[in-house]
């Protein structure tokens, strides 16, 4: 298959780089990739799709929002987490239908704050959430076969590690890549996968 | 109690406003109501909060949200459901909290779509869903043992018979405003209540 990875430079986008080896992948970032795309930005989004030709997937793991104490979160906060995690991600899948084969798939990225959030969490867990609505939308109108799934990561080892956290309370970025996998290879549309040990 | 209602004059929110009754119960709308409000435009929602003093529960029942094919949805329209159900409920909640009294309550409105979603809903889908993500955060955070939930109204009856559908297949409005009723006078909090027959 040939599969676009967007946000291919982050602990899980890299995690599902690997999974999806013996894929012809290409690889997309805001930085250090082969394809450069701000997908907060829809112009950014079109002009890669427009350099891509088909692709049989397309999977994001890039996707930025704010995590702050609810009485500290500006509206330029909520504007930046909608313009980007939330827009970015449902606009890759409006501008991209056009360009996955028949049959193909999206697989987004939301997040365990979606359903169990946490104090500083109220615009990532609305962002993941509303993803998460729009997965299980946006699936039923996509034309051609094509699936559209979420996958929402757990703590990721690594990341708690970075942090100095016990990375023991989160999962191994290899193992969270394994959902995606699912998500591309799989049946399954509408669904918010959870990766599991 | 004294108690907000935004939107109360539309087919939910009249029904809000009888369920409350022996209650103060100030109206606030777009149009036709004591106080104008246009929760896409925080600076009105900041002025009705100034002009009203403190009350003991905010209700919602006002946010509006475009049905439409995914196709057909522009950039524009996923901008107005962002800024007016999703945005507008929000910001009801984060500059509200100053002018609730201690122990009081939000209550949003989402909606069925939000996990059952139909083709023509992706926006609605995403903006109900994003809105029960924030409850469960908000109300985490909420000082002074405020509580914030969201009620999900299915079909209401009247809207069917309105849209020449079957008002069998919805529930009357007055069954759905017992929610609210449960939202304003329970003890949850970070709820999303379904309304029940």
């Amino acid at each position: 298959m040939r599969i676009l990875v967007v946000g291919a430079s982050g602990t899980i986008g890299r995690a599902i780089v690997a999974a999806l080896s013996g894929n012809e992948v290409i690889l997309a970032s805001l930085r250090s990739a082969a394809i450069k795309v701000d997908i907060a930005d829809p112009g950014s989004i079109q002009r890669m799709y427009r350099s891509l030709g088909r692709v049989n997937a397309v999977v994001c793991a890039a996707g930025q929002a704010k995590f702050a104490p609810l009485a500290q979160l500006s509206d330029a906060d909520f504007r930046f987490c909608l313009d980007n995690k939330l827009m970015g991600q449902v606009n890759l899948v409006r501008f991209g239908f056009e360009h996955v084969e028949d049959g193909g798939s999206f697989t987004l990225t939301t997040g365990i704050l979606a359903q169990t959030p946490m104090p500083g969490s109220a615009a990532i867990s609305l962002v993941n959430a509303g993803l998460e609505g729009f997965v299980r939308a946006a699936a039923l109108e996509a034309p051609r076969h094509i699936r559209v799934n979420a996958v929402s990561p757990p703590w990721v080892s690594e990341t708690l590690q970075a942090l100095k956290m016990d990375p023991s309370q989160g999962l191994p970025a290899n193992t969270v890549a394994g959902a995606y996998l699912r998500s591309v290879t799989g049946k399954e549309t509408g669904a918010t996968l959870q990766p599991s040990p």
